[in-house]
């Protein structure tokens, strides 16, 4: 951490039941340490009682002594109960992207993380497809080419997931990933599996719901960011964008229009959470803005 | 149809299969019994081969003679296989309003109409309860308390069809109401009953929707307004609307904000319908903008 | 404070150059004095180096003794050259509104805190016509007819003034008052006028801003919310929207179109207001969420 | 015209002096010649007087004889005192874009037209940079570099502008090229230039908007795409788009946030324009929708 220039930065997220006085102790934990508290946002579920909070904290060149950190919020955790994590600005994450056949969302992730929009490494690049081989080559990021058969296929998921540890991989990203995962998978990277689904969930979960869409005649379709869980399109809700039609629109040209909600939508997503703006709790996402 | 200064206006929906010729064939029509076509939009259903279309015609003072514009029409329908219908702009259609306790959409339903943007007559509210018969005293429109007893209650329903009919209303706006109508009701008045529904259908049909959509951890709310039918929440969706809610935002909240984007997707629903913006077809409302 | 059942709640605002450390001891001086924080929100302007802070606090029925209060933030303020200010929940602000002729904003900010999503009270509707009589009437508030002449009557400002000097009003909300108010109004009031206008400002200030827009052919047209500046439809922005319009629409649909956009904008504006989120700073408006 | 199987489409634009009969006996002239009109839409602008059409045409594969369609609607033309013009489906317009060091918006055009969206070919890249040279090769199209000295480069102009000849170029795409071309190059390209300008014009006209933006303290950021003319940002608006900004946006969050903006916004217009959607009248663009 001594290796950049003027002061280092980190995310600290902490949840524990809510109690009077928690913000103030915290606050008050983080400034004896030597850290300057940038932002700090933070919610409490009513109906949980749960207490919530991120803090963007700015440490001095000279102050941030990881040991006395951990020190400090290990004693409040242990008197309110509290569970805690520290992200160190510096600490690139290792993000997988899936993909299928189509490049929008591939596209848009690559060019972002190029220009330092995303705060991650991407070390490969998994499909059941060859077709974007070449893209993948022109941003120079390893391919992975992994045929799937059936509806479960174990054998391409375990070939999915010793790549994913071999490479030491925090996130994965589904950008238009045709294929469903199963719960052996989904388990082991508990709300660090992104899934972009090209509707507004909970309408029109399941497949192929740009025809679902057309047959039920609405006016808007959306495009839905969420973790992936064991249960189909059910996992907690990242992040929802829209885009209006109408009965001009066959079903291909809502695919075309959708394609500018996906993209647009994942990339928000995938950004929140390498900012670590993203909370999981009762099955909702809270996002810190 | 001689009582108004300068030319009169009407607006004529057909729909038939689509056939070589026939817009340039319904064009001559109008033209030879001397309308002048303002604005025609059409759309061909290619799954079912269907035609509609919506054509705005101007008349001279001396010449929109029905009858011969009825037979003209007629003559066409013959060979094309069409129905059709034409709507004199100066003849306003009865609305009746239903409302329960919520006065969001039934103010801005009253005012809209006090100011000439939504062409009708508005001769009756009809309510479960009496808390809005003062907002229709202010604007001078008969109010009919009809309670309501259990989820189906037949006498209610054959009171209000009594009211409907001695009124002859045209059109029913279900203004919030918060009754289900059975369906010797619904099928009385088919694609011309307006629901406002209090989500993105097909999201969320049925009781409580804010509720469902705050348990899901929905990143945006909706409002559909859609043509009842014997099925619940199911009819052809004429518009929908979006909003963006957050973590902070309770149930509350989310209502207060629902709100705004209820009252003025219903508002343009109604407004397409009075201006025969709206063809069913397929189970689908194709508006013509 | 004590007539209320369980805890009171306030808002505190506080300013002062960004230094180390100053959130940790806000946190630790309500905490202190037995305030619970609920929810704070912060930022730091970057070029100007000020640190901007919403504090939402809760005090327990027996605690909070606002002169320990005082003493308390007098002695940070000191220190920290801050500049602060608490408000009490309980205690209503008086709101003024001033109209022409047209009725859509003001039916909305009267039905709004009819139904109590406005924290204030409305002491009076002043008016440069009489329209608008029969609603003030309705909703119960005394209504002022002040008959403007000219572009600058400085005897119907004094009026103005003396009325609200009465009344003791905290805030004025322009709903659509079609008249420019002259500096010496204005300066009596910094940062407590609200003003809606139909644009999308900068873009078409001043007079006939749908004109302006229509001429210009823009694709979409707005609504801006500020506080009233010496300098015309140049304050602080508060709250902006926007609606889609097309060549079919000539001005008065624009006009139309524009009113759910106007009224909708003004309201949040004035909410957010009277939830003391907003915090005016080098000209901008800063909202806290 | 007889190398494709089926029917072969066109669409036909026509604009005249506003008069009685026209949509019938533009129809029944086409029909007579053998089209079958798909969708016609039509706009009478009126302050002016103008009648404005767009007519999309399916021929069946032994009827499109372009003699007698020509001769039929010249015909019409001199009675009506009509201009007209009809474009072919097969016939691919030349796309030129021009860009400078940001590629967002060049990679959306490129991924569409390699997708078959945009109906145009792209035969040439030209750039006063050569940072966007590789893009250009990933794709196959030829990469000109064309260094720009000082504001107003003559010889650069002459430049591109031979370039733009030898290629027999159709249409220009200013896809974020930061330069300003002169009266001299615009003129020889009336509504065939379309630049993105990245605010919501009129606000924002010139150089640095989001700094501009940012100052002023703005809620909503857009893009307008319009043709360009030799007046600056001031030439007809094709298309526009918001995003919310807040405080917490620096000038560089909002430049991010913007790009998605200005992407879709250009690819929208470009689309447009190649499916001859656009008539500009009185400076103003009609977009037949």
């Amino acid at each position: 951490m001594g290796n950049t220039e003027g002061p280092v930065q980190s995310v600290i997220l902490v949840s524990c039941p809510d109690q009077r006085g928690i913000v103030a102790r915290v606050a008050g934990a983080i400034h004896e340490v030597g850290g300057n508290i940038l932002d700090a946002s933070q919610h409490t579920d009513t109906s949980s009682g749960m207490f919530l909070q991120r803090i963007h904290v700015s440490w001095p060149e000279d102050s941030p002594d990881p040991e006395s950190i951990q020190e400090a919020m290990d004693e409040l955790a242990q008197e309110f109960r509290m569970t805690w994590q520290i992200r160190w600005e510096q600490s690139l994450r290792k993000v997988a992207i899936f993909v299928s056949r189509q490049d929008h969302c591939l596209h848009d992730l690559l060019l972002l993380q190029r220009d330092g929009a995303l705060n991650c490494r991407i070390p490969l690049i998994i499909s059941n497809h060859q077709d974007l081989e070449d893209v993948a080559a022109r941003f120079g990021i390893p391919f992975h080419h992994v045929p799937v058969e059936g509806s479960h296929d174990e054998s391409a998921e375990s070939a999915q997931l010793s790549l994913l540890k071999a490479h030491d991989v925090d996130l994965v990203v589904l950008a238009r990933y045709m294929r469903v995962l199963g719960p052996n998978f989904v388990n082991q990277y508990p709300n660090r599996i992104i899934n972009i689904h090209h509707s507004f969930l909970p309408a029109f979960a399941g497949g192929r719901p740009y025809h679902q869409a057309h047959a039920k005649g609405v006016k808007l379709i959306g495009a839905t960011a969420h973790y992936a869980t064991a249960e189909l399109d059910a996992g907690p809700i990242i992040e929802q964008g829209v885009i209006r039609v109408s009965h001009r629109d066959m079903v291909s040209e809502m695919e075309r229009k959708g394609r500018d909600i996906e993209r647009t939508v994942l990339a928000r997503a995938v950004r929140w959470h390498l900012e670590d703006r993203i909370v999981v709790h009762d099955g909702r996402a809270v996002v810190f803005s």
